[in-house]
């Protein structure tokens, strides 16, 4: 099931109305498409970009990393240098697999978290979100299952959605995956003569929940993908960014032949060169090599040159440093306010690097139905539906704090309190948890996240 | 069937011997990947570049654009500019469809060949490859029928075998597309009861072939496409590149609803920069930006912004005129040296646009079993069975004249001519042509290309 089934109707149902001056009228296409595209709908998450962009809302939606600590005087003179003394090389196609160069220098990157790796087994990606579409598309047949923490990445289910690909949540807790339900995953899955293509896992710093697997969980997760034979895919877009310099030894760097990593420049130098990798072993690196050839034939030389003379030229840790100062005073500012104005009732992660905090409301809320007023309460967030494959997630929200000043994320989460307690007060009038939120909910179906509407705030 | 299906044995196949260390040995992958990785294999042109990159090998393989006229100090000074002032957007995510005042430019772009459209219909994605990729994903479920011009542009069978689609191809003349051929092509289907999910074309200066669908039948190939239910796919990186300036109606310009078209930014501008296009029907529009979205969650913002600001700042027409002037000599100076240099009952194409020529060699010839005694000759090529999903293609094989200076040209077409005279030799010493090619197969088929023995020049 996609992320985001119970959405409002994706965007391609307006009918095929035929324009006066078309040769034969339009093709009505519907029933042309691809069976994978039934997979295919709006994210949530990105149907709350429109609204919540609106300069009055404060959003704790996004996931967009903060930039203001880049050297941007620095880059443009470096990226100049680039043009004028390499621009044949950087302005002209490379290899499907990257950069050598950049290739070595990732290696070098990978080693703060305890992996050693060759170049040659890297295999560079327009943005990690590639990496992991390519490792979908080359082991995922339809039908075929995949691992994933409950709540997960809603980018990831979205490529498992588009390889119809079918996902099994293994539930967190604060350290992560509880190796326990792992176990009786696997062994489920064993019973019924089924295994899993892969485990995906964010195991720092989580998306969205924003706990880290604790290191003495490792050793087990891994132990127990090995023994049913199940691939690890670990996803570390985060792993730098501990508040307080702190690193954990990836999955990858204990077993690297039954592990395939993603890494990232998005959230520790610059997303929007889309310049993100993946590590794996021969045989999975050679697919992946032949997979990004008919998916892009190479990533942009001119963005891999350009992340390559910033590795080598600046002092891309201490830029690290400054970008875990800038989340840390957000994060801080977030804790404080969610204890200060929060209602009884609600609980949250405490994430000690990373971007979000996962919070959950009182019995009876539901954060899709709310969503519609919290936006027109001036603040959005990501409701947790979107976050699972199966529909849970209607008591959860994801709240990111990277991206707004301090400032605004307290006035963010004193919003949210206000609504809230609105929500809870409804509650209490309507009488029955259960029964008020039957009927927010279909105001909320009926309505859709984008159209909050006047009278019910 | 693959491109390249006959070429030497997958790189994946190296074997999976347990390394002493690993926890559990080595994990054997082979029967995890999906069913669509059998599709996935190295194309020749990919063996080729290793190979043919040699200094003294004189390349007329590769499709690399000649980037020498391009501004490269200016170009400098303006991505400087870039990220000094807008450094925060450009080095930020933006949205899966592609930064909004690129999508407008392009739509001028595309005035130039007599296309009407509104940027709201445009997808910038990775390279036109990626569009093409997309465009397969969200239509071809395996075992479906995908027409095609034989021969046809490798990367886009390499799209169709990644999604297990099935290419059925439609012979050309110098006029490219014959309109009888594509008739019987759709009959056959119909009265099969299937139906293609869509034509993909490169009408102008076609790749491989050198050649350009003829005014006269685009109407004809629409209408027939048309009354078939199948959509065209207008491939078209080559447009601006006439010799003469001269352009020619784009198919999406007379049949907006049932032609998805796609563009590049590779060939009049930087392909290293990965900028192309879809300009599609809005529910298929819709479609592409969901899958682009799992696919890389949207392209580099930098690279993005860069062009549009090329676009604005520079005369980007009269730099397409500097590359149509470089193509144009090189073309010139290939097209006489074919006619001073090669054997009597050669014949090929005459390009008036675009980067290639497709040669027809004597009967007898396998032009992929003497592809290792050329490059020991020192000249390289790409050999016509990887344009074919058929295996057809032996006795022809495409010459790029893109890349090389006019000397340097000359002299490869001139090897190339020794070669062919030479293999024509062994030919006439072995009596009949056709005992001969198959001695020659099977030695080529035994050592791969990329192992040019020394015993057979």
């Amino acid at each position: 099931m996609p992320p985001s089934a119970a959405a409002s109707p994706a965007p391609e149902s307006r009918p095929a109305v035929p324009k006066p001056g078309a040769a034969a009228g339009v093709p009505d296409l519907a029933d042309r498409f691809a069976r994978r595209t039934d997979g295919m709908t709006a994210s949530e998450i990105r149907a709350l970009f429109a609204v919540a962009s609106r300069p009055e809302v404060v959003s704790l939606a996004g996931g967009m990393p903060n930039l203001a600590a880049l050297p941007l005087d620095d880059l443009a003179a470096e990226v100049a240098k680039l043009i004028a003394q390499d621009g044949q090389v950087a302005l002209q196609y490379g290899s499907a697999q990257g950069v050598p160069l950049l290739r070595e220098q990732i290696t070098e990157v990978m080693a703060a978290e305890g992996i050693r790796a060759h170049a040659e087994d890297v295999v560079v990606t327009v943005g990690s979100q590639m990496a992991l579409d390519l490792v979908t598309r080359i082991f995922c047949d339809p039908g075929d299952i995949v691992l994933a923490e409950g709540p997960s990445y809603v980018g990831a289910l979205g490529s498992f959605a588009a390889y119809q690909a079918q996902v099994l949540h293994v539930a967190m807790d604060d350290d992560g995956i509880v190796p326990a339900a792992l176990a009786e995953a696997l062994n489920r899955l064993a019973e019924a003569g089924r295994r899993a293509k892969f485990l995906y896992t964010v195991p720092n710093f989580h998306n969205p929940a924003g706990v880290t697997l604790a290191v003495a969980r490792r050793a087990e997760v891994l132990e127990l993908c090995r023994r049913h034979d199940v691939l690890v895919v670990e996803d570390n877009p985060y792993g730098l960014l501990g508040f307080d310099g702190q690193t954990y030894p990836a999955l990858r760097s204990t077993d690297p032949d039954n592990v395939i990593y993603l890494g990232s420049f998005s959230k520790t130098f610059a997303s929007g060169l889309r310049v993100g990798w993946a590590l794996a072993p021969p045989s999975v690196r050679d697919k992946l090599v032949l997979a990004a050839e008919s998916a892009t034939l190479c990533p942009p030389t001119f963005n891999q040159m350009m992340v390559s003379r910033y590795l080598a030229g600046h002092d891309w840790r201490g830029q690290v440093k400054s970008f875990r100062e800038v989340y840390r005073e957000r994060r801080d500012a977030m804790l404080s306010a969610l204890g200060t104005y929060l209602p009884a009732g609600c609980r949250w992660t405490h994430p000690d690097g990373g971007f979000y905090v996962w919070l959950t409301v009182p019995e009876g809320v539901d954060t899709k139905a709310m969503l519609p007023r919290a936006v027109r309460a001036r603040v959005a967030y990501a409701s947790g539906t979107g976050f699972y494959a199966d529909g849970l997630g209607s008591r959860q929200l994801r709240l990111s704090y990277c991206y707004p000043t301090p400032e605004r994320i307290t006035e963010g989460v004193r919003r949210l309190a206000d609504v809230l307690n609105a929500e809870l007060d409804v509650l209490h009038t309507f009488g029955t948890p259960d029964r008020a939120a039957a009927r927010l909910a279909a105001g909320g179906a009926r309505r859709g996240p984008q159209s909050p509407s006047p009278d019910t705030t």
